[in-house]
């Protein structure tokens, strides 16, 4: 997964979109990269780790101009290296362009093939470079013309972002399987709230700012206008704000675990809150796997930090049980953390969460989160919950059984390592040494949303969503190397 | 603050003490250190920052031997340098010996000219540095009798750990200001679980571990035994655990603020959870202050988190009113963030905070914290609840208002600076732009310390704690040059 | 100017590239990398920075296989970044291919153009990845097929070194304006001088090696063999080594300023010792610019160190002079340095060299160097002299004035800046402040390589260098564009 | 060895002071330290490794104030490690004091030993805590009565700077085993040689520079005034310089070693010009150890680059024998050179010499070096010269054999790791596989002093110097302990 920002028409574009990558940092925390454009050339800094890390003063004033991009890039398995950090900057015959992409290609195997019969040069393991090759042997005569040309190519999941020196591209998939949000922020407005007088030529044009996900524009003060629709291109200029849908009309197709894990709770994804979708999983939860004889005397309901919170919070409302901090997290634990020798090995998930015993002592504990992959962390907690004095463990997923790999742009396991690809619930739960353990249906992950969307007022008609890794239903087919290629790569 | 670990008669000492700095990060962020002994020398590593980013396994192998101490300190204002850092070590005529110190000497003033006096040099601006030369002057004749020799001749706050060659010295101030706990370690365990054979000579033997907070335990796998008493010295060695009280009697108070802000959620100090003292002093401050004709349809409950969290579900149980994620905190926000220019400068709470509108849009809104310091960073809080569209924001403090400096060890800023010192509450309500504001009372504080004793049977008749932040009333007297020079740095 | 190094064979096939690498650091200091193959995937590392500072243990590790090829880079004006850093490696439809390139070429920007026009892509300013897009595209069989074809499309200077899982190709151009040796190492052996067992597979094959010097072999224990020759094709793969001449004859015309300067004295190019070619500059120049009335009695030569040596010892004996450090050098000036305030910018020359006193002290002083690029250094240096009571200064150059740019690869400022492309003789020596100024003829040059040839018994009838930067006699033409592109950078 | 360097009365003092460690650089590449003073504080900063490294602008910025001091540190065996880096600085009751020291205390054991038993701390394995520990016992009213009361309760080599806030002071060792030399410079002037209106208050006076050696003050554009006295102690402060010789007579014995190779050629210690001196030693060396029969044609001198380079130039003239460069340095082997692999360890010399083949083939080579210490790397020189082809290889050492341990502060190995101290020349040579072996007299090199002394007309009849590392004389008595001690670490 990976998170991208572009800001087009402010004097302070790298910082924006400093402060916008930081905003997304969830989304991806192996690399970040920003490459801005004073109007004539593109200035590109890549780091590997957080953008916080990587872009102090001095590096942003590397990155002049009034229009920038950015990208932060999820670690993945075999591909950490800074060739393949974004965003992606060439020059080519249009001359200078850049770009930002969140998903994957699924037929990105053939198109490379084909691209290197052709002879073209590769030089890293991302199918964003297959894009970029596209764009160059296009014949139109601008940008847009090259990228709808490019696109029209490509299968798969992507929300993207080109940069040239004049303009910024924004485009999301013909499914709109990633998100992508269009904002808006004053001219001359400074992130921190204060405005400051135009610059000679600003005029009184509003900045536009374009993010995987409305609440990088909360930091920057930017407001919310609307997603960017599957299928839309929006090209951002000195001419202001155009958008066009050159591709042939597809269903929506947004990806569920967005709701469910993926995205920040304080966002709102095609209408629907986030935190409220998460919540109302956490009560259908409860409702489809209720608790026997559960009270408010020993029974307590109880997350695991940060993801289950919001669901564990539902579920206690909905249930009427003490909603509890039985797990706490500590703040310390993150990428960079060294285990210092053999014997220590695997303390993993012990480094992060530690039982609050005062709150498990001879309780029954409904523990809640939003998903399992491999079963290892989980069995581990309910172990961990026992050890500490729970009288019974009790689990609940707010989403269904993790069956399927995603190939469109989540970096989950291959099939043999989701457990729930070749175990029942009730082997899980065995496995688990769990109680109990319920996963919402996929009808009641559904139904969260729908209710989330009506609540705003934004229920348009058009449930659609991915669910593959839940259903196995893939909505763009894979090309049958890729499906071979990206059991272990995503 | 501060944190502090050793270990004693555990042939991983090192690897187990970074394990329970790790645990003990949050006393502080600084720096961290670690001394552990081969039975022979003393080996030394300090450095500047978390544990976990100085102390590889490369680091771990400089630190040979079954003993260890380690330290981990706060950052304060101007004393930020590696020549503060702790466990602080030096060799004198009883050999070497290192320190490690949690608390603050209020006398260390006037007793560092007195060591000037007599020839002494100071290489630090650390009151630790003192204790060291009162051991080295003393003529006792071991390293027990030297550190009461001259601990006696030092007042104020002090939990430290001593180390020498062969062993390992706990000791808690007369008044038990800071916490300090004991705990134990079969030999031959590893700090993942698995069990190896005894090495030779290694005995039956247990290893002890002393941290400043049983949370630490529960990490290495170790299980606490008891508090360290007020005034008693504990001394590690091959030939065991020995007891000593060799301090006049004097009345217990531990730290209230412990309770509030400082220690870990999972800890249990004297025998109280304090995550069960922090949820009733929740449940207390909606009994002291209650928002009139709040309900459930339209009111909600929200913590600033992480350190309003348990509060804030205590107070939301007691007033049955939804507690939500009203505030979502940013998890890369640490001490390293470095803004990138001028004009984003000031963005702080934002940077770590932003509104989740879903929670907050229509409602009345109660927003728990445990304390207000300068009351810059509430203001803002609340201006972000209702610019997000509470309707009325209460605020509701875990506490009584903070009007005094701790001279004991943490590191408040001076009289002034404090808005309670110089503000009634109406006052403070006013420059927070809330609806209402309420204070935990200090008898509700107490008594919350009280019912989390009763909770565990382990109330002792002995109440007192030190509450000089809220009440001004120091239990050690202040040096009038320390009062001086303490308002600004502890 | 930059350095290649290339091994086939040995199990220690990164270690070998480094140390060769590391004699060959004086040919670039802004960058190194290493790829290595294990016969059927390339490892790459690239560092910025000397090569003994980014290639520890760890990093060679990260190099398996039995060969591997390396490359230093020279610190050019603008383009020092990490994406210009050699070699070069991408995938094709040939599959893995890596480049190392000492040279330049001279149509490289009408390449360009013509690769973009057909939908290349580029990602660096490097003119090698221009000859990596043709092989790419090349229809060629094998990786020498496509090579070869490739480089009949190029002009320039160029040696290069390829590397393909299953081999090495290295390649001169049809003129040999770079130099690039031969030498082999036993299988087995150790660059310590150890011999090992062969391993199972390894026969009884020799390893070749291939460097931009001779010198490079010395340190690893290797034989030289023999000049690549212009235009010759080496392909060293499991079969052997074998030689081709794909390109048409052309006279040959390495690089005249490889003996003045930028090789190293141990190093014998075309059979010509460097040092030896050094020492008889100096030896014709004092003949052709004789010190009038110069005896021991009063008179010094001193050479400005280090690349002054050769010369002034060969001048010092011809003219039966004492030779003396008149200079004295530091050894703790690198690129790094970092001038620490405004006021005291500028001092450059002041803190490599520094005048011996008693050495100088009313001395007439004949102060000897390679050549003069500025004429700002040498100004400076008279000045230091005199200042150091030289009674006289007299500057010889054991080089002819350099009056034009070079397009063949080395960092030459623009023609503007050369003093001696605007400047008579005698103009420089008033600028100088020198007494005296004399710079050794082309001919004088051209009959000391041509001597140390004959002293070693190579001399083939084939005296033809590349002189242009003295003559502005391109052998190579130099494409319009790139005449005035590479006025600034090369 | 250490390198040290002081500035009073300079707005830029610690620019100063940082291209003044830059020219004594050669005499301690371990760690650099700098503290300057405003008047009222001191500001200290110490790194490990070379001054250019760690004192960039940022550094320098943090040094404010118009008078400062510094120090460079030679890598010792055991005590790599910050603690020991100086200026070594403190409080105490005088104040703030900081100390760089050159030399070595012989009585600093019994010293630390009387210390610890009146209760004193220390922190560094280093002799200078023991000059603290004393000064800050002193009665004396001001820092030079300090100084000079401590100073006379140690014995040893000291060349000592000190500051205090208001003052520096300046004293070397009642022998003057090690150099200390005093300069002048224009106040406003910059070391750029541009100058500068005064500011106010600082008047027409003159700043003083103090440092290890002369050479130091031809960078920053100083006047070398004179030695510092045996037993002098300069105070430099507001009211200017002044000085006086508070110690007992003593006969100076001024280090020769500092001739045969510690000092830079470029400087003159005690009115002896050190290139002079080593010239000189060349010329008495082969008139005391002539090579049979050697004549210009077949015979070549050449030195072991760099130290041996002054002698090798005198021999040469004295011989009529040609100089050539046979042994070409890498300028690229520093200290933090990292071999990559097991199998190349041990290439030492070879990364750092390599043989010029063409000025050795067929020849009788004379090869100079200032010392041999273990024996290993001359052998490998010999080893290296025949291998590239020298007919014979004699070796000549423009110094008598190194027997004796230095207590004096250069770090020497012990007795048993010195060649001569246990083997005859000839068991050397043999060692050696050299064709002849000969060391310069005692005599020699004291006559070779003498000479350049005369030369510059400044012999004192004083000839006495340390030569204890030759002749096992040691001038001042070595503590039975330090004797033992000191035979390691130094």
């Amino acid at each position: 997964m990976c998170g991208i920002f572009g800001v087009y028409g402010h004097r302070e574009a790298a910082n924006i979109t400093y402060l916008g990558l930081h905003a997304l940092q969830h989304r991806g925390q192996e690399s970040a990269g920003i490459v801005s454009s004073d109007g004539e050339r593109l200035f590109t800094l890549r780091k590997m780790g957080l953008v916080q890390a990587g872009f102090g003063s001095s590096e942003i004033e590397q990155l002049p101009g009034a229009a920038a991009i950015g990208h932060v890039r999820y670690s993945t398995a075999g591909g950490s290296h800074i060739k393949n950090a974004q965003p992606f900057a060439v020059d080519y015959q249009g001359g200078a362009v850049a770009v930002a992409h969140n998903g994957n290609l699924t037929n990105h195997e053939p198109l490379r093939r084909r691209l290197e019969e052709q002879g073209s040069i590769f030089q890293s393991n991302s199918d964003t470079e297959v894009i970029v090759h596209l764009i160059a042997k296009s014949r139109g005569a601008t940008l847009a013309e090259r990228v709808i040309e490019a696109l029209k190519q490509v299968e798969g999941a992507y929300s993207l972002l080109f940069m040239e020196p004049r303009g910024i591209l924004a485009v999301r998939d013909p499914m709109g399987i990633r998100p992508l949000c269009l904002g808006v922020l004053p001219a001359g407005s400074s992130p921190d709230g204060s405005s400051q007088p135009p610059l000679a030529g600003e005029g009184e044009r509003r900045s536009y700012v374009v993010a995987s996900e409305p609440a990088a524009f909360e930091l920057i003060g930017a407001t919310p206008l609307r997603d960017i629709e599957p299928g839309e291109v929006v090209q951002i200029d000195e001419s202001g704000m155009t958008s066009s849908r050159p591709f042939a009309a597809a269903a929506r197709r947004m990806c569920l675990f967005e709701y469910v894990y993926f995205a920040r709770p304080d966002s709102a994804l095609e209408g629907a809150s986030v935190y409220q979708v998460r919540k109302l999983c956490g009560k259908k939860l409860i409702e489809e796997h209720p608790v026997e004889g559960a009270n408010a005397d020993d029974c307590v309901v109880l997350p695991v930090p940060d993801s289950g919170v919001p669901a564990a919070i539902g579920l206690a409302q909905q249930a009427r049980l003490p909603y509890e901090m039985g797990l706490i997290r500590s703040h310390y634990v993150g990428r960079t953390f060294i285990e210092p020798s053999q014997s220590i090995r695997h303390f993993g998930v012990k480094l992060k969460l530690a039982p609050n015993r005062v709150a498990l002592q001879g309780k029954r504990v409904i523990v809640v989160d939003d998903s399992i992959v491999r079963g290892t962390t989980s069995r581990k907690l309910v172990g961990m919950l026992r050890g500490a004095g729970a009288r019974e463990v009790h689990v609940r997923i707010s989403s269904p059984p993790t069956k399927w790999p995603c190939f469109y742009g989540i970096d989950t396991p291959t099939r043999s390592e989701l457990i729930a690809s070749s175990h029942s619930v009730e082997e899980i739960r065995r496995y688990l040494t769990a109680d109990s353990l319920g996963y919402l249906s996929l009808d009641g992950l559904a139904a969260a949303v729908r209710e989330a969307e009506s609540a705003a007022g934004t229920a348009n008609g058009q449930p659609g969503h991915c669910h593959a890794c839940f259903s196995g239903d893939y909505p763009v087919a894979i090309a049958s190397d890729e499906r071979h290629h990206h059991l272990r790569v995503v």
